[in-house]
């Protein structure tokens, strides 16, 4: 088991001299009678030193970048820098890697134009540094999602991915078989089950994949994507804007915090008081307005395109903000009316700056069996299978479901904000996309 | 937003010796001029008085169990019990629930006799205490092994459900259609993934979903369940046997330690060093002798059974038990062969003892090509649409795959065999089980 890694090369005071390194080799320079590696691992970068009296020098000066060594060999000092002068190098795994650009080299792996190789050899294409960076920030960031709820006193409720119960249009949910006989989906989101788990937890949240079947091709969408689903009892919508401006500048701002190598590979330079609360405010009705005196031509009613919150968020300074009170036209069947206006919804949607587009949205939930019937007509949910389906979620407003709401982030356009990468699927280790082979 | 919750109450101080509770209606009793409320709440449990003079005192005793409400009352001790004597109960929702018997009443929820009753109404059985302690369990459970993983340098890597690459047989996957032309199936473990970030980030893990289709009705078998999968390079077995040791021992004992409540509801109490390493060991070939000996009959080359494996966990006190060198007919393909006997894999499975079965499992995985393409043939990975699945996965082994190996775990497994609970459905929010219908 590799007991040190390049970043521990400074602190380490090595037994009679000598250590063990294990590493990929990035690349190679011969020189005189020597042999120069730079060698690899996850933490960092060493330049290794192999002169000629090494056994196996003629095989270690054929080798080509990315295969496995480990090399033994003296901790020295050259012009300030550390670096392993070698006695022994053994190749563990060797490596004919001949793809271009290779993985490790200096190149924009966010360029368009390497973006169909780099999807095509994702499981190569993951040792890019940058990408690297990304899933490591991710994996801090999953993890201070988790910290921030766990702290908070929430539950996580594991909920299903197979599900007979979808948020939206069947037509747009993965379908496959559950039996001879039965059919299931894939969740689009876990609101339901979360939702009958407050009467018991009143707090709950998961973080689970979450999927569409959509045909889309936009920046911001994946087919598969990691959602956050908080709901929480008790709650109107003036609770839950401030618990999720709380939550996400919590997490975000922990995460940040935690990854300053990973900010400086990615040459980002994010002030988590972008975070801070409260955020600007505007409702859809205004917003509306606005575009419309700005010449843009868009329909009440309809979501917000990219170019809409762009234009919105310009005029606000670049800042978090708010969409308050969106149309039940473009909200799912779930979400409260609002009792003074029934063609709006109790929500709350947060968009970010710069076109990249909603981070999170939050809604009360229907308590009222009657209300939530209407909604799910004018959603469709009509057939008398879909009624079956949905008869428990329905039932839940008998039995003491008090009032309550939640929030749902999409955790990829949050990270994706925060590092300014051009895509979603930038921050997947394995991105779903419409119109791609799912392999690898 | 609610602030005081009932655990709470003996250590606060009241504003004007008034306080404001949330919760359900567990149980009501009359009594005189005063109604007895036992209010619940996430946790805990609290006797309300509801006074004659209290406005809506008519109202308020005709309620039914499960009623959730806003209490304003002032503190008071009787019989060194906390009491809250009501001036105010509002109902914020009503219940008509009469299912039999009531959620939180008393009555064993994991007697079979009520299986069918709690699997169909899983919505309503949430709200049982000992369910409720089961799932609080589990959260703190996934979280104490995030925590684990974080603070040991692994990368959390989110693996994708939807993949074309199968542990086992294309008819143990649910598939589903990807697009008109292409399927795609229902991960069943992402070690594919997994091993590929290795080259990368060293040390992965993930716990996510894993899925299976298969027609199972044992009470360890669930067809969607929480899977922890860890992969680390320049490891060998024995690497692997330590590592798995120190993990499962460390989240266990601090879940455990952390609480005492949940564990006190489920009359539970566990020693976690049970888990404390070393673990006792066998190899499977004397395992088969052992069970020979003793008159069973059982065909080398097979998995050990739920009988099997408790003769043979009774033999060694009932402790922790490692089996070493599992049949290659056995395992999954990618694990490397024992090289002194190709008919054995490089593999340890961990079994728990009482019957709760296999915990975990550790392997070296294959890093050679022509290994695995040998065993993906001895496992019917052979038709050409095949093995252009796995195309990247067996090149990986050109380019620098260094020695490693994984962990994976039954997360539901291991929380049933600390809480002793009957069946892996128990410790699932919405078990997903053979022969059932997914809903709720």
């Amino acid at each position: 088991m590799k007991e040190l890694y390049i970043k521990d090369l400074p602190f380490v005071t090595p037994i009679k001299g000598y250590m063990e390194l294990f590493g990929w080799v990035k690349s190679k320079r011969r020189l005189k009678n020597k042999i120069f590696f730079d060698l690899v691992d996850s933490t960092g970068e060493v330049q290794i030193v192999v002169p000629k009296g090494v056994s196996n020098y003629d095989e270690l000066s054929g080798i080509l970048p990315e295969t496995a060594v480990k090399v033994k060999g003296e901790k020295i000092r050259r012009k300030n820098k550390i670096e392993i002068l070698a006695s022994d190098v053994k190749i563990l795994a060797n490596s004919s890697l001949t793809i271009s650009p290779l993985p490790r080299s200096e190149f924009n792996v966010f360029d368009s134009k390497y973006s169909n190789q780099v999807l095509t050899n994702r499981h190569l294409y993951l040792r890019n540094e940058k990408i690297s960076a990304i899933i490591k920030f991710k994996s801090k960031f999953i993890f201070e999602m988790h910290r921030y709820f766990q702290e908070n006193g929430f539950v996580f409720l594991e909920a299903p991915v197979l599900t007979k119960l979808l948020l939206y249009d069947d037509s747009s949910a993965f379908k496959l078989k559950w039996s001879d006989k039965e059919d299931v989906w894939l969740s689009q989101c876990c609101t339901f089950q979360l939702e009958s788990a407050i009467c018991s937890h009143e707090k709950v949240y998961n973080i689970t994949p979450s999927f569409r079947a959509e045909k889309s091709r936009s920046n911001r969408h994946l087919r598969e994507y990691t959602h956050l689903k908080v709901e929480l009892a008790w709650v109107d919508l003036k609770d839950l804007i401030k618990f999720a401006e709380d939550s996400i500048y919590t997490f975000s701002k922990n995460t940040i915090i935690n990854s300053k190598k990973e900010l400086e590979i990615l040459g980002i330079d994010f002030n988590p008081d972008i975070f801070k609360p409260p955020y600007e405010r505007t409702t859809y009705d205004d917003a509306v307005d606005f575009l419309h005196s700005k010449g843009k031509e868009f329909k009440w009613g309809k979501s917000l395109s990219t170019s809409d919150e762009m234009m919105l968020t310009e005029e606000f300074g670049d800042k978090l903000l708010w969409v308050e009170g969106i149309p039940c036209s473009a909200e799912g069947f779930p979400f409260k009316r609002n009792r003074d206006n029934l063609k709006l919804t109790r929500t709350c949607d947060l968009i970010s700056s710069n076109g990249f587009g909603e981070l999170l949205g939050t809604a009360e939930k229907i308590t009222d069996e009657k209300e939530l019937l209407i909604r799910m007509k004018e959603k469709g949910k009509t057939t008398k299978e879909q009624l079956k389906r949905y008869q428990w979620y329905v039932d839940l407003r008998k039995f003491g479901l008090p009032p309550h709401g939640g929030i749902g982030m999409g955790v990829e356009r949050v990270i994706r904000f925060i590092l300014k990468v051009p895509h979603v699927r930038d921050v997947m280790s394995f991105p779903r996309l419409y119109g791609r082979n799912p392999n690898p």
